[in-house]
């Protein structure tokens, strides 16, 4: 299999070396505008050839073009490579509209080709081993989700803070709660420093009951990338600061009971044993190669397909609504996918 | 002095114990229906003098009566008392509605007697060092609070978990940025267990476009209690779970610069030293009770006085109707006191 | 049953007021020859009749004495009590020498009455968890044991850090390894503020070849409570700074593997999961109390009793002349009890 | 200026790719007799040039061999390379006896070449730090130094654990505290797996009564890497698993006073602020390999020379002699260099 690279910036040579090191990867190729990135992977990878034309790089003979672009780019890009017959890779958040992901699941479903979105959180050994926990049963049916991911981080200057940080919880929330469904969001939150929103607050509301809520923060002196899952059997809590014990089930709990002279119902708790399971130590970016190069040769969407870019574009889309309106909220319009 | 306490449950006995060992005290009541709980009173302070009747209690010449009841009955037991004319300490939150709050703070205006609300917090070392690092301008203009108290805790009965956790954070809040004015909340959350929500998010609008959000949560199996206040020029962090260094100060921030060729505002971040100042260990209570009487002794207004507690209960009320419209945007009306 | 205490200044009203909360225990005494001391116990414990003469607490019928004073003390006040027909309580260290313990045990041997030596940690919920995990044969054969216990702490003027703070560990680690014999010891340490070591390095050599050492320290800016016990099957790890999970058990190991080519053993790690079980948190000296009076009731030796106190002793001793020696290895006798 | 490397395993490829990336480095070589090993270096660094015999390598025109060997080696090759005329560079510790060292270090300085030991942590922004605080005077005298280095670590068959992972912790207490004498040593541990120790802890004293103190084991389920410097002003606390605040300063210490009525010395604790300084991030093997650059342009010792390397061979050589008689203590021989 070829694969070619679009943008060799930040993520773009984390792409490279992944396909080139894929046993089934026979060549891979880059492409930039800029002399210095080329030049850089040049170096770095001799064996990857680079181009600077992108219509070059549609014009060779790769099965897979990868876009590692700005998001406001990535519908045109993706659209030019699905209409020259490429199975795409598309870097997180998908695309800047809903309209735009509904229109290249679309094109690629007439043409037979994959899509893969790279939520690459999907494919570490953490959020494998939550959905195993949550697939046997033993945390119950889902309450609530709590996600926080804070830290003095870089601004981006196109988007706000729920479209940089927000895609990687929302795609894990939706891997853990794949029945699920989301009706409405509401997005609170703060342009203090300059015109997008530095630090904001998004609630997810479910058909079922279910709440979900996101912290995302570039403004925290503190790092935290910690998530909470509420069970009606047991707790899960990933810590991803920790470098060991990044997982932990909590034999913990709320029960209800009625008390009978009064009509009134009590909740109380519950705190037994905690335990940490090991955690595989993979590196995500390699598996999620495999799992698309699996899929295409399979003739199936990826684990991560553009459906579930979509997914995460409708949420994200419908955030930034809310947030201009200072927490309204927005329904999330079930599209039906052809 | 002579205090009567009124409510021998949870917290009575603190106060029993607290006003019970200031030097200017002479004599402390206690009043409760429950013989249990005035016996095991009598038996922890032999000097305290228990009644069940609280008209008897309001009887006697004590200058103080302090309510350590359900919210729901501080109107009714903190105007009676003002209308025999003790001075009242009141257990927050203060009131079960704003009407209530301004009604008995009307009504000892006219009196001319003093109301303490017990946010206890505000006499605690690390809340009094973070005031005073604020004043010393050493963390700048305050851009964002940010607040999670959460726990596996006990459920209650009557109110949902804003009103249960949320007084303390607000009332720390309002006291570390005593000028800025609250315009708007919005409340999300998820009553997923019982009638009232156990989890809950409040956002909350400043007129200066500062922002502050609160997490309060009954079904956390983790327990956080950790607080941070974004300056312009310096980063505040309290957790009050560390037993040791619970205040730290980052040298860390946003900077803005304007990059020239485009018309682009650049964010970047600083992260410098980070130091920890000691905390001072004294119980909170303890000042706190001595506060009250040297206010009443001075005939001034309490550090945490009625309208302190006023304040606090116009949030809640208005999270309260935000909360059950799934985030509505809730304007803070802004009462004018007499 | 009726106690008496004597010393009320640091520990002795802790044990006043258990003792007084034991439903079999239906007068205590307390003795001692502060005023002050006294009258504060009387006003903290009006039911409690305060002395000043230990001989008048001798004449008294009480079936136990407990002796809450300097260590130095413990045989002289011990031999008077048992001389006076009482079974005996005493604080750790039991005793100054291990002479003093052996022959304080054959007294109270002679006159059939019962010693407990106060090893607090015994009766908490973390160790009886780790001897049950022990027991259960899970965490396998014990290689080696290792306990830090530093802080920022007072100085004692009449003995050095071992004597302070080892018997605390010294005294879970012969709980925890009941059948090990301990054969010598070697003790490293500094007294660079005054006469007595403030930092000490206690090794531990046993007969089969396991290893303890234990890290006592007045003297460090941070606090650690950490103790290790590794087993050949899994490891504990029990960190009494921990609010929660005190106790973690570590499916992790040392294996053992032959490569054949070359006569070499190889040795190599396994790491899988933790698990942190339940504690008990019921408090540590009600338990103790209750444990003596069972013993005495039952005419048993309670669970710590004078054997495990001059057990603890002889290590002492025995770690002071090493430490003045740098090092020198000191064998333990074997003394055997009566 | 160009270097050779000798060994290219775990630590080589390191080597070769930071002196690859300094400027005055204009061609690197590779060594090793095992094929792929020269093959991945190879591939991953297409411009270094491999070889697969030493000789070969010491007949290049290279101003720098690196060793990179196992420990055992040491003294052939690097002896080998100063009589071919080349700078050595050697992998910590510097050798297996004071006698090869003393013997390199004799032979480096009748040829006028330069000998650097690689004490990496000594160039972690980290080390720099504390010993500008040390300097600056702020910490006052060191009264104590505590290292801990323990986790579940490969095992290693040439050596014990002292040798393989003290040399990084004395090398830091060497470099903090230049002025300070050893005088002698003592250590115990256990060899409980295969023939050589697994646990040891390693006591340090000092001419000036400090004193030291090392624990090393490779058989801790979990992981630490925390120094404590004692200053009679203040304390640092190393604590190399943060990914912040690796350091932190208390102004915590003890303090001494005389109590008049008895001729006592009463030492009492004092507990102030804590401030955690900004630690550089700079790789500390590219500021190694520029250290020795520089110092062989100038004609001068390295940082970390084989007169460093040499004090710290002697303290493992006496650990070693002291283990094997559990904890006697061993004098160390202040050897005159020449």
């Amino acid at each position: 299999m070829k694969v070619g690279i679009l943008g060799l910036g930040y993520w773009g040579p984390n792409l490279v070396r992944n396909f080139m090191a894929h046993p089934e990867v026979e060549k891979v190729y880059g492409c930039d505008l800029s002399d210095d990135r080329r030049n850089l992977i040049k170096s770095r990878f001799p064996a990857v050839e680079v181009l600077s034309d992108y219509n070059e790089l549609l014009g060779k003979d790769v099965e897979i073009i990868a876009i590692a672009t700005p998001v406001g780019t990535h519908f045109k890009f993706g659209k030019m490579a699905l209409e020259a017959g490429k199975n795409i890779w598309v870097e997180k958040p998908f695309t800047a509209t809903s309209q735009q992901a509904i229109d290249l699941n679309e094109l690629a479903e007439q043409k037979g080709l994959k899509i893969f979105v790279d939520h690459t959180f999907i494919y570490t050994g953490a959020v494998r081993k939550m959905r195993e926990l949550i697939d046997s049963g033993e945390i119950g049916e889902i309450k609530y989700f709590d996600s926080v991911r804070i830290n003095l981080g870089l601004f981006q200057h196109d988007v706000n803070v729920i479209w940089d940080l927000a895609p990687h919880d929302l795609s894990i929330m939706n891997y853990l709660m794949p029945n699920e469904k989301i009706v409405a969001v509401a997005a609170n939150g703060v342009a203090n420093y300059y015109e997008h929103e530095s630090v904001a607050h998004l609630s997810v509301y479910f058909e079922n009951n279910s709440f979900a809520h996101f912290h995302v923060n570039w403004t925290s002196p503190v790092k935290i990338r910690k998530m909470v899952v509420g069970g009606d059997k047991k707790m899960l809590v990933f810590d991803d600061m920790e470098n060991f014990e990044k997982i932990k089930v909590y034999d913990a709990g709320v029960e209800i009971t009625t008390k009978e002279k009064i009509h009134q119902v009590l909740a109380q708790y519950r705190m037994g044993d905690m335990y940490s399971p090991k955690v595989e130590a993979t590196e995500a970016l390699a598996l999620g190669a495999d799992e698309f190069i699996q899929a295409i040769k399979e003739n199936r969407d990826p684990l991560t397909s553009g459906k579930d870019g979509l997914e995460v574009v409708k949420v994200l889309e419908a955030s930034e609504k809310s947030i201009k309106h200072r927490g309204q909220l927005i329904e999330i319009n079930q599209v039906e996918m052809v």
